[in-house]
């Protein structure tokens, strides 16, 4: 039986990845926050004792506060580094991707079009989506395809404590609705349920035609 | 029952996409070029008198020949902007694509990475990629997705007329394979069957982990 | 003594780079639209039989109008291809740039950034920034330097006929104005002037901070 | 007398645009790694105190080392962190710029096309990239430009050291040379001389046409 490891799995886009891939015959560890936190590089050593591979891993965490430029301390870099950065690091340093296999980590859409209020998200998360796309090459050569998934605004409690009004903020969206975490959820089901491996070394939108960028 | 016309579904990618939707619940129009040729602007307009609107319409074309820059002449120019661009374009402006519908073009990955053998294919793919880009949004109050996939090299014969030697060129890819149609043609299928609409608006390179550019 | 020629040379962003142009001991041509109209076939045909080679070559042609994309007609799709598009390739193909040369187009950043607007300018102005970067590595041989240069809003007539209210325009605007021809005029000249010819195969962002992708 | 810190500006590409701004009416300080070594907080937070505000400022360090994913150490990511990133944002929150001034970043071409033998570098200035772009939006309201000069291959000690053999990588470029530090030099000296402000919110790929991404 395919084993499963979902980071962040317990709310949010994490949670609907760990229970879409339940309906498929995986073996899914859904971890919360209280199994591993990437922040903490403690954390990440003990998850690493318990879980040493997979054939499935999904890089997941929440993201960052908003915080203005100016009232960012060296710890919050560091703390921050560690959460979206070092830690996944870690992990794909240790952590043994069985071949055929598949790795996703969810970024966010700040990762082309930085945000003032995500200045963390939008630097750290570039920086490992920077770091994934070398690695899917050397993947490559066992059939593991690496996806990062960049999500616009999704329906999640974290959009909601970003957002002041919704329903203001939604009818400047293209759809006039926020992505259902399903959405994301089935996307990653239906890739593995069909064995679809060319898709590697890419970075996809996922938010409903609201970025900007040709690409 | 759902409608899907597929362009270009005789051969290569086209034909995978068309068999993977047959698999599904929906009545597919695999249009080879004896049906539509989108560098004659005739060829076009008759398609449209006998197909005026669908669910699901798959854009998709061969592509054009090898050609020096030096050597392309404006007869050149002029026929494959019809067939990779205003034929799209037309289309796009008269067939009706019914709510909760999907729109696909398949576009290549020269509109990130150009390629001087594949000049033509380069501009063209790119200026569509800029439209298609602009529609999503008007397309998005729909809830109509407008997916780009931009394959890198496929196992079609187009391919295999393009490269001298596939063996030597395919111990260079990352995942020393080409591309199968099928992986396509699954993608495809997959996100329709799954109801993924957030998805939209986006380019998806299809490539093997095989581009450079960190996006 | 060197010689430019620079299209639509007359106005605007070209009118300002010759003018600067002509500061420096450089025979400048600035081609005014009664003497090439990138547009017409036959206009750009004569041109090159006047002028067969150059040192400097700035491709600039005023935008298209404002059009809807419904509201696009084939013909109105092959007259502005032909604009910003065909024409400068044919140039590109005819006249014969001297080694150590340096080759400009003025483009648009609506070509990262596309914009319902300016749909038809979107379009072809990237079709031409993939065949300039293809073609950039030719040149490179020759020590021929190719520069997109990608303007935001300048303080043009053309800029005042597609903008509605310019007062509350420039205050969305960063630098809360709009860009001056002049600063595009002098930073082509202090490229040349200081043969600079590492810079090249390079899209320039000349938006006063404006566009929102990261690159 | 307008005043300018070029930090690394005792070697290679720092030493070139130190030299070149010494040229115009400018107080230069070209900091060497002695004066501040940006992987080292106290030494940043010591320069802070001698520096506190500036009309010029060139951030600017030598790079990592060439190190294999596996073989990074989390001592190693925190400090090129250090020095790549959070050195860089610390000064840039503790240093006055002068209104109508000029913040220079020189990152490299592996911010868009990351690289495996420098995935510590690929990663890190890509993050300060992604907060650069931002913070330029921001000091726009001043009139002060933030430009990111991504050089590629420039003829510094470094690049010797990362190329084994340098007489046949420079076959593989298309201009057939590496770039010249002057150039760069030159290139930052020509806008500062110029005036010109609207070019913010820039990368600048500075690579003799190398890079392979359209934009």
């Amino acid at each position: 039986m395919k084993k499963a490891i979902v980071l962040g799995g317990s709310r949010g886009i994490g949670k609907a990845i760990s229970e879409s891939l339940k309906t498929l015959d995986i073996d899914v560890v859904a971890a919360s926050k209280a199994d591993i936190d990437t922040s903490n590089m403690e954390s990440v050593r003990k998850f690493l004792q318990t879980y040493s591979n997979t054939d499935i891993l999904v890089l997941n965490t929440g993201g960052p506060p908003v915080r203005k430029f100016d009232e960012i301390s060296e710890d919050d870099w560091n703390h921050y580094h560690n959460q979206l950065f070092v830690g996944f690091c870690t992990i794909l340093q240790k952590i043994s991707v069985n071949d055929n296999g598949y790795i996703f980590v969810i970024t966010s859409n700040v990762i082309k079009e930085p945000n003032e209020k995500l200045i963390i998200s939008s630097a750290y998360r570039a920086s490992f989506s920077s770091v994934f796309k070398i690695l899917s090459k050397d993947f490559a050569k066992r059939e593991i395809s690496c996806i990062n998934i960049a999500p616009g605004p999704i329906n999640t409690d974290r959009t909601k404590e970003l957002i002041d009004n919704v329903d203001e903020f939604v009818d400047t969206l293209p759809m006039k609705r926020l992505g259902k975490p399903e959405e994301i959820g089935n996307f990653v089901k239906s890739i593995i349920e069909n064995d679809i491996k060319y898709l590697s070394g890419v970075v996809i939108n996922f938010d409903g035609a609201n970025s900007d960028f040709i690409f």
